[in-house]
């Protein structure tokens, strides 16, 4: 199938990761929400996210996941474990992964001072202005502690809000490829209906990636088919064999974008 | 930091790692409700979640996760791609993971059987009945169409519904271990205030995990604290140097759990 050859991709596919760094998340404690915020925010530059991954607070976990991705991706994202507190080890591990040590960064030193008294700005909030050498810093105007870019890995808070301006900051970093296209039709259909000539359109149009997505609403089963492509020609083609094959059956279409 | 070294983990700490497969959500299209709800579930049970990841429709991706996890967990589960349409591979995939074919199981062909009317009986649906060879069926009052279990593999359904109920399905497989006790402290306090003291606790309590966890709620900074252990004693002895670092600050306490 189209997918499994990437026979789709043009040259200049720009792809990413995110790793997001916490137990939290993992124990349920908390339920994330910087993954969707991110696949959207990278989809509308024309950046493919291929993989992520959630991690404990462990180095050696750390260290994994961010030297096999950045080996795989274009951009990697972290997002989580850059605060004051001794369960923040997302610097040091980056420094570990790209074998340099920590250092304080003036800069980041500077903008912690402008931004706390001076009987609170502690050795441990100190800790937030130490960085990779070598890296460059993401601003953070929502509480001043910045995040920082090592080579094409972006490191940045776990906090949505403060993750959310932090990739703000990265973009002017970031060089955006190709855009996937994307149309979609939902309707109260069940796959198993359309299965059959649905991978007929997907074998014809093989640079085209058209997925289908099974949903419960109203308590009636429908489904949504999303056709992706980079050539706009062919995404046209196909989608219109994709919406003949629901109005032949006739049924009733919920939603069209 | 005890973390790195696992020092509080006990010999029947059980782990679990989850796949989630599908290019939706890595597009943004869809927002995961799955990590969640198998996160809070498995703690529960006493088996810890130790890593996630989401990886695309593609053969190769989803042989290399299932096969990396399952070898470092005591379980995986995955969730997506077992429908009746062509971008559904996960079956085909979990079978080459494992080195078998995959055959028609006859239980789960009836099952489907009962469900449709024969002439929707199709091909397409005929597929849900293909599991890997040596798989064990896991129910599905929802569809109908079973998920599986592979070895100490659970293959489940992307739909947040469908997979909770095979997740039930699968409990009776389960094993659950010691389980990780926990106490939560929130406050409006900021993190770099505590840090250095929540330190010193981390440090003096190498087999409790400390969590520092800071929230942004009615514009007004917070931090949550966690405090988990398998020992119930150091648990609370811990807690309570914990609590009375907030206390001697006259911090206001927010939630405590």
């Amino acid at each position: 199938m189209s997918n499994k050859d990437n026979k789709f991709m043009p040259e200049n596919k720009k792809t990413a990761a995110l790793i997001i760094i916490g137990n939290e998340i993992l124990s349920g404690r908390t339920v994330d929400k910087n993954l969707n915020f991110l696949a959207v925010g990278l989809t509308e530059m024309g950046i493919n996210m291929e993989e992520a991954r959630v991690v404990k607070d462990i180095e050696g976990d750390i260290i994994k996941a961010v030297n096999e991705l950045r080996a795989k991706c274009d951009y990697v994202f972290t997002s989580g474990g850059i605060g004051p507190t001794h369960d923040d080890i997302t610097a040091l591990s980056i420094a570990k992964a790209f074998g340099v040590e920590l250092y304080r960064d003036p800069v980041a030193k500077k903008l912690l001072e402008d931004h706390y008294p001076p009987e609170k700005l502690n050795a441990a909030r100190l800790k937030m202005a130490d960085i990779p050498k070598g890296a460059t810093l993401l601003n953070n105007p929502v509480s001043s502690a910045p995040g920082f870019k090592m080579e094409n890995v972006f490191v940045m808070a776990g906090v949505p809000s403060i993750m959310q301006a932090m990739f703000e900051a990265s973009k002017e970093h970031l060089e955006g490829g190709a855009k996937m296209l994307s149309r979609m039709i939902s309707a109260y259909i069940t796959e198993g209906n359309i299965a059959e000539r649905l991978g007929d359109v997907q074998y014809k149009y093989p640079d085209v990636e058209i997925g289908s997505y099974p949903y419960i609403k109203n308590e009636r089963l429908g489904t949504s088919l999303v056709v992706r492509s980079f050539d706009k020609t062919k995404l046209d083609q196909a989608f219109a064999e994709v919406k003949s094959i629901l109005d032949k059956d006739g049924v009733e279409v919920e939603e069209e974008a």
